[in-house]
């Protein structure tokens, strides 16, 4: 039995503007309009056993990750099993959590697939092939995990010298674990052949893991026992106590246990795979846009005047490059990006600028997206701000009310039903109604088409912390 | 007497995205909140006889003009005729006309000072200095130039030889006119010290112009006198009739007049002066904004990591720049220009290719002047429009209906007199009405300070053209 797991709880900083904390890497949708996210799952889907996938995420994506999921054709929701983590942690309380979870809720015989959310696969067949051998290692007892052949001198990843050939697996041993190299040494292990990246995909019996972690890592299979076990919900979505999380150590599974395990294998990839680890990543992926005669690729409504080698990605507006070359420029609704090509690793630290200043820009995108739907700021004045409101078919936001601010409603798409202290009523398309500060309201979309809808507030202040939830359907109630 | 006479009627498309036909470079503002419309207005004003002061502009700057003009606190509007031009001509049948009217209505023995509205010059006393000197050489019948002593090996401008010193006057003849050189030439001029670049700037006896002009131009002087005799509207503003307008040949007066004229004189400038020609020429401005120690200047929300000599002016997005160096960066709520730093003349270009295909940003910005005040597009969506619309004291937009879309008005700032249909009433603050489609409006500021209201319109189609005005206090029933 193969239950996939995918990790999907991190948030990276190399891809902002576009990947944000509040809406990361995998939610980020690729040329053709899937997200990593969803590609992941599709890729899951392939091979999970009757449909069952175990996905570990932050509390905040719980959601969104839904969302993504049920786009999917083949999906079944009550076979998606979601861990919740409540704080940030490494790659080895989520996994062993997962194994964990496995035995207790699904098989003790369950071989688990780990697959993080934010890579990409072009040719999933050579995937689940690859994937197969990996499972049949595991259930030799094997921890295997998946070594990508290197295709320049990256000195991003860390790298596996290989082994032995394990008869007739298709997987060899593992000679070592290498850490990040410099320049020159992965330029060496490059042209050896006998290195590959580590990929950070794994395939083990949950047992088998545990069986291993118990020697390798006892301290943090305890502290992941503990916090299994103390569970505050254990029926999906498992909520954790944020306290017992909090006391695994933050440590990665390669150090906790691959690194220190006896029986690893490694299954050298056969498909393409990217990490998309930065803006120079995603600007050479094959999307299928071909680049124009100066090496140009351009998405969204843009003038190139005698450029080379420059990738734009723009949204709404018109981006307008002159005489430059080598860039890559990310447009969105409140931030633009113009970084050089070699020099998009360093986009963290614009992000790591923005914390240390508080800008919101670390963290929100001009839309935000929240159980019900998402809201867009269109204008955050002084005298009022006014927002794009879309609410999902059959999703209610919470029952409300604001103490410095009112609110204009005027639905522009579909038809709301809206509760304004004791009224109820129905809102129509090029109606609009009036909600007093202080005024208990709530917004609800009981069609089968989204809502959309502009809100005027006015007030003397506009933040999301004045809001005051009485009853929420999506557990909010207390937070903002 | 001497009459400044202001030229503000053209259009360039070197400081795209700010500098756009609709709100063109004479409005742009610098580093110091003022335009150089408004500085061009100063200048005059310190040297106009009686603070009478003529200006020439398109039709379509007239209101915008005055409202740059009203901010000055020594101006006397009633003393400020405007000539209006009704399409895009060249200076030398704006300054033709502009002698006539002279001639006509104020004074036979004026001398004019011509000044484009679209320079900088920082030393306000010594360009004083100098017009005086240029008058006095107008009154003994010279025509007279500015020259300007060159800085560099600029290829962009005509060149003036000066020739012999013309006695205590300061001035000298002028040996020849040339046209812009190439860069080898260009150096010449620049190391010989015989050369000023033509600045544009002029200064004349009116009936010397004439009477000049009579020989040179004979049939451009007889078509500017045409226009001048069937002048639609004598009185300021000034409008001439299209045909008649058009019908002057499309010349300017350097090659009308100034090069085919005996008694030229040139006035060596002793003031520092820009034309502002391209984005390089505002990121070289001693703008009292120091660059950081990579030579990086910059306005507005930014981040700069790792980036060298950059002009990074921003509006209300961020801007993040990485690893790159001498960027020109100029980010509009609509669109943001990326260009380098040696190639900004090329700016040009991106504006042929929007106007090629028709896009909205060759012309407009995101914020819209108009008579009454301006107006922000917030959202353009299929189902709805979104504007911000700023109301001036006193003003009064048209008597006016829409087929196709209904308005909801929220008053955010200041109090609204709103007719609708046959009501009449006031709208205050945190206050909306609701105008139906077919239904005659009208919105109006009573008071002293502006309005600000969010104009959220439903319907299948938002162009400005679905205005049917009935009644407009500027002249504007049966136009958009």
């Amino acid at each position: 039995m193969l239950i996939p797991v995918i990790l999907s709880g991190g948030a990276g900083t190399r891809l902002w503007p576009v990947s944000r904390s509040a809406y990361p890497k995998p939610f980020m949708r690729m040329a053709d309009g899937e997200s990593l996210l969803y590609k992941t799952l599709d890729r899951a889907l392939r091979l999970a056993d009757a449909g069952r996938v175990l996905t570990v995420t932050a509390r905040d994506y719980y959601f969104l990750t839904r969302d993504a999921y049920a786009k999917h054709p083949d999906v079944h929701l009550d076979r998606l099993p979601f861990l919740l983590e409540p704080a940030g942690r490494n790659t080895a309380p989520a996994i062993l959590l997962a194994a964990l979870y496995t035995i207790e809720y699904i098989s003790k015989n369950a071989t688990l697939l780990v697959l993080p959310a934010d890579h990409l696969i072009g040719d999933v067949d050579a995937f689940a092939a690859d994937a197969q051998r990996a499972q049949v290692l595991a259930q030799d007892g094997h921890l295997v995990t998946f070594g990508i052949p290197p295709t320049s001198a990256e000195t991003g990843f860390g790298y596996i010298r290989m082994g032995a050939p394990i008869a007739q697996s298709g997987g060899r041993e593992i000679a070592d674990f290498v850490e990040k190299p410099d320049h020159a040494t992965a330029e060496a292990y490059l042209t050896s052949g006998e290195y590959a990246w580590n990929s950070g995909m794994f395939c083990f019996r949950a047992d088998a893991l545990l069986a291993v972690a118990q020697s390798t890592c006892p301290d943090v299979l305890a502290a992941a026992r503990a916090c299994h076990a103390g569970a505050i919900s254990a029926e999906s979505p498992v909520e954790y106590a944020r306290e017992t999380f909090l006391a695994m150590p933050d440590i990665s599974i390669d150090y906790a246990v691959m690194e220190r395990a006896k029986n690893c294998a490694v299954v050298p990839a056969s498909f393409d795979w990217s990490d998309i680890g930065s803006w120079k990543a995603v600007s050479e992926l094959e999307t299928g846009d071909e680049p124009d005669a100066a090496g140009n690729r351009v998405r969204g409504s843009t003038v190139v005047v005698e450029s080379e080698n420059c990738f734009i990605q723009g949204e709404q507006r018109l981006v307008a490059v002159v005489g430059v070359k080598d860039l890559v420029v990310i447009d969105t609704g409140d931030a633009v990006l113009i970084a050089h090509r070699e020099r998009a690793q360093q986009v963290k630290q614009v992000v790591e600028q923005l914390r240390e200043s508080g800008h919101a820009a670390a963290r929100f995108h001009q839309t935000v997206h929240r159980p019900w739907g998402s809201f867009t700021v269109l204008e955050d004045g002084a005298d009022c701000k006014v927002k794009r409101l879309t609410v999902k078919p059959g999703q209610v936001l919470s029952l409300q009310l604001h103490h410095r601010r009112s609110e204009h409603w005027t639905v522009v798409h579909g038809t709301a039903k809206v509760r304004v202290g004791d009224r109820e009523f129905l809102l129509q398309r090029n109606e609009s109604t009036f909600i007093p500060m202080q005024t208990l309201h709530r917004l609800e979309n009981p069609g089968a088409e989204d809502i959309h809808l502009i809100e005027v507030q006015c007030g003397d202040y506009f933040g999301e912390d004045d809001i005051v939830r009485l009853e929420d359907r999506y557990g909010r109630v207390g937070k903002t």
